[in-house]
């Protein structure tokens, strides 16, 4: 193979690996060319993913060594598409009634999840993650995105048991803005114990359902490893039970009657600055 | 930017945006270089795509021509991983009371979901589809990948109406393998007036629960361009509802007694032979 089909080789390679060590004998072997070829390769690898602002090849040395493709954003890029999500999000057609906002439009994009997927996995790119958890339904796709950046499974937890899922462990939790007890399950053998979890959502209010995940990740003798939402917005009437999280995005001032809301970016972006 | 880089730069460009036309002009302005070049550039990574089993670059001639990557897996690997996808379900530690299977932590790893995606995509990769559809919760993730390599939106239809999504269009239907008669709801603002829709599910037995969604579509002046599921399974009491799908692995002869099952691949390896 020739160094130009090589490079294109390696670059869908590594693309499809995030976070994974690949060891410079194997792509030696792999592309049948001298390590120091490879070498040479790599470094143009990482000059253009940072020039494009998607990441960079970190590099692992020792005799079992080699590069992890750490995906990320730019901060010009980071700003550029929440700026342009707080745009979109701040159309008062997406008003519903009590207060909530449509977004099924937004989360039903393949692209936005994706990028919205990257930018969250970015902000847990340094700590140790061996699962994605979220809660059915809406934050089902944000999860997988924010998990295939991090090349980690998936744990779905779900309101109400399956057939299809064998046994499950159940919590009761306080949903923070409707003050209801409601329920949570999650299958027994889709979480070893001691896991390492990050959560994910794609809405927050006062905290509730992702302080009930907080709970049932107490059962299974795991730790939150982070906690990322797309949005968050004010509850004036309940404290919220949960600070620590990265948010892409804030609403606030929702105006039911004059059909107005702001949205701000969220902490995300003052975190990476 | 240099040959090598260049290569680097538009081989993500392109993996990240399957079925759209990008044009040699807008490559040529953007990476600063003579449209003979990039035209060679593309032969090398339709050459290495191919190649590797990735897919290819389909050419559009004409004024406004230029690229086009479609997503595809070449047969062998197509067969590898459906075989693999086979041995990996046999296990009778799967089988859970009513002869249904547990799934979930294969939809739970992201590159698994990934390749299911890849290979459900190829089998419609002719077709005009405007949006992908399923219901919740365990088709989602599935239809995610399958719409990215589509590059079209997703519309998830739920078996509950929420607060958060507005006025919705709801049908009655018949559950197949129950018989019971179940609701399905669908935002009426998440679905255009004929879209042409693939249908996308994990497991379909009867076939209810997708004859649901072509009533809904009917409901939207809306089009089936194509149905693809995961796994299907024999069902012998009832006659199977549905009978123009793709399915990647086939279920049979499940034996809870005997703590036995047998898992086939679907039709979509016959379509591609």
């Amino acid at each position: 193979m020739k160094r130009s089909e090589r490079l294109v080789a390696m670059t869908h390679y590594v693309l499809d690996r995030p976070r994974e060590l690949i060891s410079l004998p194997f792509l030696s072997e792999n592309y049948k060319a001298a390590k120091s070829s490879i070498s040479e390769d790599l470094g143009i690898v990482n000059k253009i993913f940072q020039q494009e602002g998607i990441g960079y090849l970190e590099t692992v040395s020792g005799a079992a060594g080699g590069v992890k493709y750490i995906p990320a954003f730019s901060t010009s890029y980071s700003e550029q598409f929440v700026l342009e999500l707080c745009r979109r999000l701040e159309d008062p057609e997406r008003l519903l009634p009590g207060g909530y906002l449509f977004m099924s439009d937004l989360l039903g994009e393949p692209d936005t999840i994706r990028n919205i997927g990257r930018l969250l996995a970015s902000a847990f790119a340094d700590r140790e993650i061996d699962a994605v958890m979220t809660v059915a339904t809406k934050g089902i796709p944000l999860a997988y995105a924010v998990a295939s950046y991090l090349n980690v499974p998936v744990v779905i937890v779900r309101r109400d048991p399956k057939v299809t899922e064998g046994s499950t462990v159940s919590i009761n939790y306080v949903s923070g803005s409707t003050r209801k007890i409601q329920t949570m399950v999650l299958t027994k053998r889709s979480l070893r114990e001691g896991s390492k979890v990050c959560i994910i959502d794609d809405f927050m209010k006062a905290g509730g359902t992702i302080n009930g995940m907080k709970s049932l990740l107490k059962e299974f003798n795991a730790e939150v490893a982070g906690i990322g939402v797309l949005a968050e917005a004010e509850d004036e009437e309940e404290d919220r039970v949960i600070d620590d999280h990265v948010s892409l995005v804030q609403i606030m001032n929702v105006d039911d009657r004059k059909s107005k809301i702001e949205v701000h970016p969220g902490n995300f972006l003052k975190q990476t600055e």
